[in-house]
């Protein structure tokens, strides 16, 4: 079954809002096997939205429209879909009812325009709506079907899935499920390549991303139920596994951050943050996941030279000679973090985010990472290569945050025992 | 002049990434004077691109096209828009150096995949990526251009700014300008209704958005030049602050916290912040503004009892008998952190984020935030009456550092001189 999105809305095109409704529907779509041909946003503009149907149904048999339903007379939705499909629109006493009973719960006068919401095209199904005044509606003409839906995204995701979700389920006769394999510390293209030949498969396909600096690949499956979906992806994800492995840092987790508290919580340890550069990101990220308080007590935002050294202990005389963005600093935080709160592992990260350095020696996009147990100590340098525009201290605090959670995971995995340096001496070896 | 924006991947056709693009575009565009004719998206896909180009050239004079430029052999949009031109592709020896060194940049091999970004059709335009490997292209003929940008939308709308909007200005004889008038601790319907006639407006229009917690106005002018269409705002945008003043943070400013660290700039103050709930997301949002290591030096995120204690300073039995999420314990972490920085203002959050709630009096949403300069303090108990849903932790989260850095501005404006209780008299009569 093939499907087109059609988002309407003016606010759309003048960019006033974002269409999640589009990205909702698709994914929603996805998982009943429904195919999305294409998603289609158009203003409040009767002939261009006919003309959007027109389209839609050369190649679908099922266009949902979001959108336009509202009390005002730019809101066309209904009378466009109404005449496409040369239907009668009727006054809904019961619709009428509810609408006004809306308006007398707020204590708020019935505004005259809001009964054009009680019109109903002739032999159409209604779906109600919980959260507002406008129903959506299912409208059906020789094979072709039209879902209508209202535009504000609670109305709309609320009424989806309580009645068109049910009403679609019954055409699918396949189901579509994917796995997202994620990696971290190898690019898109090298992991393209390493699975070259896999990604010319048809069922299951696999697609490779970019996101955020990380590449993950989508391994996706066609099939009559669930069991024979994973069936026909064990293999390919068996054999990502065996190539990629050393990257791969979870199938179908969230985020690097979800993955290292997992971690941290299967192996009962606690970890800590000294953060320079990324200023709290590695810190929020830890505590996006909820139930993170198990593994996170303690983090210390040490933006300036002088609260490296009293409050995490760095020496004066490194922070003079070497610099805040050095290897030297930074295992004097993680250390300094370790010993204030108490936690398995001190994570420490320092450098320069952008997007102007104030250190010659030091490009924008460098950084320091070190991960110790308060015995040894691994210290990585960073170069993210992003040195201008925009968008690069954005870019560098949050791929930097991201290697300093991995490095961190990366500690917890080898627990107890490392093969990194004696924390001690390396500092007093500088 | 009309213009189509065109969307290409499968990604977002299965809702895997939502298409900021597309609004950032329309946006964009909107400011320039051009009509937005229609969005769309295409999986990767030649034959439906190649269709969507031809109805986009139906009606338009530009089709910008966004996605499709990676090194796979998915990625079809240069080819297909070659193709469609009837122009040829040539290997740009400059554009093949930039490659390389980007990868040499950061010590990693470049994948042979990537040459076929080097790939220029003839007489192209080419825009350099700043952000990335692939370049963008602008592509003319008979009238009719292609404007082809990368999908990541950190590449593409540094690319977009940079080369584009001065390459369409040329274009629009007609400019939009807006401001963006941003208030704090008012409802959008309570806003919308102070200036309700003002909303009326055809030119310039005013238009209310509501924004994770916070309310928007957005003045818009059509007009021939900037100081026309200034000359147009600016009654409105005056008699909008005669309205709302108390409420409003600032015209055109990007944010709560930028507004916030102008303001400590200018009067040459400092703040530290010690976060329970928020967990770093203060100083993240804070240091997200470049140059803001001159006001902020130092920030601590108590996540535990412990650390309040043993880092802050929270009295034990102030945790034990009002627990964590109180106004003393507000108050003494306030103090804490001020003490341990020595900056200006010392400014805490504790509170219940959720999902879930451990402590049956205090439900999620509830949180308690405190200023302090040393001597006087402020608390407020914030209810955002989130209390559940997907959504509720990273709103409640949202909403409480936007709340906490608000609490900071208010403190500052005054400052010196407080009309806050003495901070030591409120801790020591609990």
């Amino acid at each position: 079954m093939n499907c087109e999105i059609i988002s309407v809305g003016t606010e759309i095109l003048l960019g006033d809002i974002l269409n999640t409704n589009a990205q909702f529907l698709s994914r929603q779509l996805a998982e009943l096997g429904i195919n999305v041909n294409g998603q289609c946003t158009v203003g409040d503009n009767a002939k261009r939205l006919t003309s959007c149907l027109d389209r839609a149904f050369e190649k679908c048999e099922v266009a949902i429209l979001t959108g336009g339903l509202g009390p005002t007379p730019d809101d066309i939705t209904k009378q466009v879909c109404s005449d496409y499909f040369g239907l009668e629109m009727n006054e809904d006493g019961e619709i009428l009812k509810k609408i006004r009973s809306y308006f007398k719960n707020k204590n708020l006068p019935m505004p005259e325009n809001n009964k054009r919401q009680a019109l109903v095209p002739e032999n159409a199904t209604v779906l109600p709506n919980d959260n507002g005044t406008a129903p959506g509606f299912i409208m059906e003409k020789e094979g072709r079907t039209i879902i209508i839906l209202p535009g504000p995204p609670g109305e709309m995701t609320a009424m989806f899935k309580k009645y068109v979700y049910p009403y679609l389920k019954k055409f699918s006769s396949e189901i579509i499920k994917s796995h997202m394999i994620r990696t971290f510390g190898i690019g898109e293209s090298a992991m393209s390549t390493a699975v070259e030949d896999l990604l010319q498969s048809e069922n299951p396909t696999v697609a490779p991303y970019a996101k955020s600096g990380e590449a993950l690949l989508r391994v996706t499956a066609k099939a009559n139920d669930e069991a024979e979906a994973e069936k026909i992806m064990m293999p390919f994800i068996e054999e990502i596994q065996k190539r990629l492995g050393e990257y791969i840092y979870g199938v179908d987790k969230e985020s690097i951050e979800q993955a290292t508290v997992e971690l941290l919580k299967q192996k009962n340890l606690t970890a800590a943050f000294a953060e320079s550069c990324t200023a709290g990101l590695c810190a929020k990220r830890i505590t996006d996941i909820s139930g993170a308080s198990q593994v996170f007590h303690c983090g210390v935002v040490s933006y300036s030279n002088e609260i490296k050294n009293k409050v995490l202990g760095v020496k004066q005389e490194h922070l003079d000679k070497y610099g805040a963005v050095s290897e030297v600093v930074a295992c004097e935080m993680a250390k300094g973090i370790k010993e204030l709160s108490g936690a398995t592992f001190g994570v420490s990260i320092t450098g320069m985010a952008g997007p102007e350095s104030d250190d010659e020696n030091i490009p924008v996009g460098v950084m320091y990472i070190a991960v110790t147990d308060g015995i040894t100590v691994k210290v990585k340098r960073l170069d993210t290569g992003h040195r201008k525009g925009d968008t690069c201290r954005d870019y560098n605090r949050f791929v930097g945050a991201s290697n300093a959670i991995n490095a961190l995971r990366q500690a917890v995995l080898t627990y107890p025992g490392s093969d990194g340096k004696d924390i001690n001496e390396l500092i007093n070896s500088y």
